[in-house]
């Protein structure tokens, strides 16, 4: 029922992200066909024999840590129509992912994941990016080279499986007993391998609840348990996704007789095969710690035999021809000894009672089921296959992506037995576990926000038909762009709008902060308040609040405010402090500097209208609370806080501003936002809350994540404006923001995860990600060296599954975390100086770069020894615990702040009162 | 005659980096054995003929550019006692370097790397960094992995290149006709490679002036010019550091027979030879992009011959036993068939006119000069050896260090023929150009500052030995940290200075923020008051300002002005805007907030002293010039703009604030400091210069390097304070503050750069940093492929040795440049909407990311298309130039504003005053 956007708008949309309502589906053979169509993987692609031999890209050598996570998801640049989503079997949203990897948000992170690939974690770590999602990222373009996304994927999932939460049935399903007979369908699943899991997952999210994996392996995974080393993919990784794949009722059989006749008769109305179909790439580097051996070029000739056994095998080269053939030249011999030859190949069908049971189904050359490669349908209908049987699949994550592919024609096939249709999109559930049925929404002023994220009046809402697409997206509620009275109608300059410096000379997105000389919009009130009416009548769920300004006059605020309360808005805010432009009329800042003005505007506008409005501030004053408390006396129903800082970001080396306006390169002061003024903007919101208990405040100001949406929330605010976090990327930002907040808050009701920071797990003592271990747990078991460093790094640091959390206590309501951080806040006279600190340094997570001996040499308090042999840093007692080296400490954990034992003396230099 | 440092604190302080004053030197012999020392290094190098064969981390694949440069720049930990630095055979500052580039100082960069590595450009692109620097890199243990060191040297010897800047004498030496008679002394040098480039460059420095070398080759540049590629090292870039050799009057004579005895014996005194040693690693990607191939663990065994013609090879296997021992198994064969062999060695020795003509100098047994590894001295006093022929060096940068290590004992032994000693401590001048010339000393308020850089009050000027070590590393000025009266003294608490969250998540160095509860010294003011007697004494040309701070009391004001003159301090500064803390005593921005109370402080301390006095204002204000104005008004001589922004950095998921004190997490508010705030304090300086002209600025909030230290000049400030980047590296960086700025002020000179922005040159059109072709250059000449996209990367990208640039007009000086920049910052009003831009995307640079299209989309004015095909955007006319898609995009300069050619009509929405 939402009006549709114009023609043009439509199609320059046509590619733009958008938020995910179902996983994605594509056959594997289009999903082949689709990734040539990206340009860097085909290059590398073509001669494959003589590239491939030096082309170590997909070998992991390290574990990501939260550091080198976070620091890894900052460099992507989260494309449009992203080259890694294409590029990838499963059709991941990685842009996504990473997005909510940056913000910390690994349950988010996880949940894409999943949802596309319930094997997302053993994906993360063996699949052969190279070739798939980073053989397309757009940083191939750029010196600084693709993103390492199997790293970040194993990351997210890693941390996901730590928190220990369930799978759940898609929350929008009816109850199990209330789904119709079909659902009840038994379906059998042959072989507990990627695929096999992959469909299983697929069809228990679907609804279907009496599915059974048959395995004759003592153990389950498939290949990826069997053949993969432990040291590449941990058995506890699968593990973990079959444990979710368990939590929705899929059984797994195992022992049976594969492809046992006992097994397909009894299950005709629908059965299909699962062989997995894990073909690991070669894991090089690993296979080279191994001494393993590479010889490229050979054709094995004769097998050598000696007394019966095997002593060597002889190999002649194969040579590319001028005109690009190859030739196998018998003339050049390569003679090798060997003890023992084995042959590496694809898993193969060739058991003849397996044959047997398999009629009436249709064989093909290979002596394989012939398969619908869209469908994964065999010649049976009621038989599909998958993975290495189909021949289709190279890769586990191929074969995954054919379960996923088998999972929906299975339901389409099943639901027309009982006659009827499926939809012709498919709908393949997402992931769901209890996080996502945590409610964040949140009352204000009588209103009732469906989630407190929304967009600040600002470039994100420069038109109706972008709230409306933020809207769609899931955004909460939107501001309108500032409108005003006919008579103060603008036009732009340009440029306007300019990257922050302020995090250093980083270009691209994740700008830390930019500039506006933008000034309200520049579209009438007249459009406003009919588009405000149109909105409200479309998603009357979502809250619009229409943003006004006018000069110092009562006539003007009382008749912009009535014609916006007219149509229909839910609340004004009165912007009292747009800080360029604006206030050389007299409005915006001009009136938001000073109480008195403050106050009167609100007592006309509390005068003109019913609903509820919120005066907008500025943090340009020397006290905002006072600001605060003259819209409170004025009658508002709270405060925004708070429009952006004034400032001039930039000069040139020649002395001209940027940006600069026309030949004379002219400037103004403009507003900065972004994480750069977050400090301001919770102080801000934190002395408000502090100084007028329980008067709204509608928080603004470096809202980049729900990780710093929180920190609004906890310092007062009850619901939070976003714009630079979407200037530096999109719209579809909120659900990672909604579920981050969800996660956030569902886990402060596990008590099992106390020790965590939100969704940051205690640091792992690593070195390279990797974990080391202690002294005490080696001594005598490894070499120590010289210095005193540990050479070991673990290899096989196990992935134990955790027990399952599950919440003890309520799980807190955004409500419940309003100003929760308060009681911390307070005069310094109330901090007591006596509960000292000092540094503690870590030795095993060190890396040497003596930043801390550095920082504590030149800006403190010479308490830092280096060791020049062990390049070690020692914290002696002199400490002060001022914490600067924690502070530039580029290792997460590394130097930790710990209670001080003896008193803490300052040097005072020379005694009090001499003779100077 | 500097006070030493108690015992303590100079330990600590014994790898703490400090400012050179003279180039490094260290034999090849134990720089060879240093490294063994830096743990990284050994363990790649024992089991060298198994790792190598896939080892490629020495390939450059890649050219960076500047954004490149920036990045990986900013990524470097930049380490005390730097292994990098260690690992290098020239023992370069490569952490200084890439500081340098960090800061856009590429002119500092240079400089550094010149100065101990003339043929630092060759060598940037050729060393097996990944055996040398790169390998020592401590971020080996980050799953980052180590810096491209060798292409930041490039990229900064590049753009100093382009700069077409002649190296100059040391200036600290007297004029070549008032060196001693020594300094004239002939010496020839034996073919120009690198030993004798290198060693050339470093005596001309030194101050000598007959030097020729003798080149039997046409051409000269050694094997660096003859036998390494031009894709891997153009002939240009040995041009120009040969010219930079010539600048100092070294003669080169090619075509003379090598070695020829006519040259000996007529150069008795002093000869000297350097054969280039420059042995560069197999460029094995190029190789394998030409199709090479590499066979390893074969040992030649047969040659195979056919009518007198070679027609293969056999090999046998080399194996290792269990024993680690490698053995030649004869039972193991490779045949190969071949046209034919080249056996790849070093240089040798062997001409027998050559070695007639060495005698009388020893031979060993390799048929080369036997030489002194630590003088390089061969059997005869007179003659030297370095590179291949003194079988030390195996790569260009040891020959490098052979002909700098030389050239020191050459200088020692003419010196010794002339009856003079030479220090004990070697002491090779650094580089130096004219733009070590420029003076960059100011006065303001008749008080001269040596440079404009100075220690804000702060954490760096916590002791008075700190100040001490500051003025010993070239900072013009400190302020002392602020002192209060006895009744006043403060105790700190802890954890107290915490890191930015500003941003984003990056650990580590390079923080875009700081946040500090630390209060005013803890130390009395009888030991600021001594101790800036002391400073004065010792340091007379560095300029020591008191800050002090009392309560709004005239008497307190009176007593401590005093004490601070009667120590001599060049000025005082009035603390008036502290953030924390203070306030609560009635003193700092308690003070500080209120014009009557700064006037009244201010008239109260003018009437106290006689010296000039500064006000320090609080940007926590509605009003900063008001402010000012009241200062200004009560006599102050300047003002200092602007302390810390106060703030609240973060808060934890559990709602607790860092910092937190004592079990009760308690807090309170900041003060913010660093590039966070600079667009603050950039708007607080230019406003105050515009509204009180002359008025002494001393600026302080985000100087982080000459650039920006620049831009407050330019704003109009005449001194610059630094607290953060100290506290992010340590007191060194004043010396890329001051060559920068240098710089910045030579180039404003230079008319034949007018387009580059300060020291960074045109963004040269390129992906992955190397240069694009122009589609109009290459119509025929390459296959262009169906999406439209050029194909083609030009490898030969050619620097071309630019002209020699003059200045044409005086180069200014600091005095200059002050207040430039205020012309074009104004009201609103006075810009001019009817002058507009419209964005321009250069296809060939776009790497396809489409951030500009989505920003454009959820932020701007949907006036982006993107070919869903080609993956490019295309600005559409209804492009209003917000400049947001330039904002976010990756790559400096592929989107630029270009002004618009047809009249901007906003679009209103609705027209104006219809009924709503």
């Amino acid at each position: 029922t939402h009006r549709v956007l114009d023609e043009d708008t439509e199609s320059i949309l046509a590619l733009n992200p958008r938020v995910k309502t179902h996983a994605n589906l594509h056959s594997t053979a289009s999903k082949k066909n689709e990734k040539k169509h990206w340009k860097r993987n085909p290059e590398r692609s073509c001669d494959s024999c003589v590239n491939l031999e030096n082309n170590f890209d997909d070998i992991k050598h390290t574990t990501l840590s939260e550091r080198g996570a976070l620091r890894e998801a900052l460099r992507c640049l989260k494309c449009a129509d992203a080259p890694c989503q294409k590029s990838c079997p499963t059709n991941l949203d990685i842009k996504s992912f990473i997005t909510s990897i940056s913000n910390k948000n690994y349950y988010g992170a996880a949940k894409a994941i999943l949802s596309d690939n319930p094997l997302g974690l053993t994906c993360g770590m063996v699949c052969p990016t190279s070739d798939l999602c980073v053989g397309g990222c757009n940083l191939y373009a750029s010196e600084e080279g693709p993103i390492n996304i199997g790293g970040l994927q194993q990351f997210a999932t890693e941390v996901f499986s730590k928190m220990g939460i369930p799978q759940i049935r898609n929350p929008e399903l009816p109850p199990a007993h209330e789904m119709p007979e079909s659902f009840h369908t038994r379906i059998a699943l042959i072989g507990c391998g990627p695929a096999s899991i992959s469909c299983a997952s697929f069809l228990a999210r679907l609804g279907y609840d009496n599915l059974t994996i048959f395995e004759k392996q003592k153990y389950i995974g498939g290949l990826s348990t069997a053949e993969i080393p432990q040291f590449r993919l941990p058995y506890e990784v699968v593990q973990f996704e079959i444990d979710l794949m368990k939590d929705l009722g899929v059984k797994v059989t195992v022992k049976e007789r594969w492809g046992g006749c006992h097994i397909l008769p009894t299950h005709q109305q629908s059965n299909w095969w699962g062989v997995c179909g894990c073909s690991a790439p070669v894991p090089m580097e690993v296979a080279k710690d191994e001494k393993c051996e590479f010889l490229p070029f050979l054709s094995p000739h004769e097998v050598i035999m000696k007394d019966g056994r095997v002593v060597g095998l002889r190999f002649c080269r194969t040579e590319q021809q001028d005109d690009g053939t190859w030739i196998v030249d018998e003339e050049q011999i390569v003679h090798l000894k060997a003890d023992f030859i084995i042959s590496a190949f694809g898993s193969m069908l060739n058991d003849p009672e397996v044959k047997a049971a398999l009629e009436p189904v249709k064989l093909n050359g290979w002596g394989t089921p012939e398969v619908n490669s869209e469908t994964m349908q065999s010649s049976e209908p009621w038989v599909f296959a998958g993975g290495d049987i189909a021949g289709l699949a190279n890769t586990t994550v191929e074969s995954v992506n054919d379960g996923k592919q088998a999972s929906w024609h299975i339901h389409k096939y099943i639901q027309s037995l009982h006659g009827n249709t499926v939809s012709t999109t498919p709908k393949l559930p997402l992931f769901h576990c209890a996080i996502d049925t945590v409610d964040i929404s949140v009352e204000m002023c009588g209103i009732k926000f469906p989630n407190p994220f929304g967009l600040a009046s600002a470039p994100p809402t420069t038109s109706a038909a972008m709230i409306r697409r933020a809207f769609e997206q899931g955004w909460g509620f939107a501001l309108t762009k500032t409108f005003g009275l006919d008579k103060d109608l603008v036009t732009n300059v340009s440029p306007r709008i300019v990257r922050g410096t302020t995090s250093g000379h980083i270009f691209g997105p994740g700008q830390g902060s930019f500039l506006n000389i933008e000034l309200i919009s520049e579209k009438t009130a007249a459009y406003w308040c009919k588009s405000v009416a149109e909105l409200k009548a479309d998603f009357p769920k979502n809250i619009i609040i229409a943003s006004i300004m006018c000069g110092y006059n009562q006539a003007d605020w009382t008749e912009l405010a009535n014609m916006a309360e007219d149509s229909k808005a839910d609340a004004l805010e009165l912007n009292l402090s747009c800080p360029h432009g604006m206030g050389e009329r007299g409005m915006g800042l001009a009136c938001g500097q000073d109480p008195e003005l403050v106050r009167n505007i609100c007592r006309w506008v509390r005068k003109a209208t019913t609903i509820p409005f919120f005066a907008k501030l500025t943090p340009n004053v020397t006290n905002i609370v006072d600001i605060a408390r003259a819209a409170y006396e004025g009658g508002a129903d709270g405060v925004t806080a708070t429009n952006t800082v004034s400032g001039l970001m930039a000069l040139k080396a020649d002395a001209t501003p940027w940006p600069g306006i026309g030949r004379g390169a002219r400037t103004t002061y403009g507003g900065v936002s972004g994480n750069a003024i977050r400090p301001i903007a919770l102080r801000a919101v934190s002395a408000i809350a502090k100084a007028l208990p329980g008067f709204p405040i509608l928080a603004t100001g470096g809202i980049d994540s729900a990780e710093s949406g929180l920190q609004f929330l906890h310092a007062g605010a009850s619901v939070l404006q976003v714009c630079s976090a979407v200037q530096n990327q999109d719209f579809t930002v909120i659900e990672d923001y909604c579920l981050g907040l969800k996660a956030l808050l569902y886990l402060k009701s596990i008590e099992e995860l106390h020790d965590w920071d939100g969704q940051s797990p205690p640091t792992i003592r690593h070195q390279k990600g990797k974990p080391v271990p202690r002294v005490d747990e080696l001594i005598g078991k490894v070499s120590i060296s010289v210095a005193g460093r540990l050479r070991l790094i673990l290899k096989n640091e196990t992935l134990c599954v955790p027990q399952r959390n599950v919440p003890k206590k309520p799980i807190p309501n955004v409500k419940d975390v309003i100003a929760r951080a308060l009681k911390h806040i307070g005069a310094y006279q109330e901090l007591d100086n006596t509960e000292q600190v000092q540094a503690l340094i870590d030795p095993e997570m060190c890396v040497n770069c003596g930043k801390c001996y550095m920082t504590c040499n030149d800006s403190g308090y010479q308490a830092i020894k280096f060791d020049p042999e062990t390049h070690l840093p020692v914290i002696m007692d002199s400490c002060t615990g001022c914490t600067l080296c924690l502070s530039v400490c580029p290792i997460i954990d590394c130097i930790k702040m710990v209670t001080r034992t003896t008193p803490y003396v300052p040097k005072r230099g020379l005694p009090v009162n001499p003779v100077c």
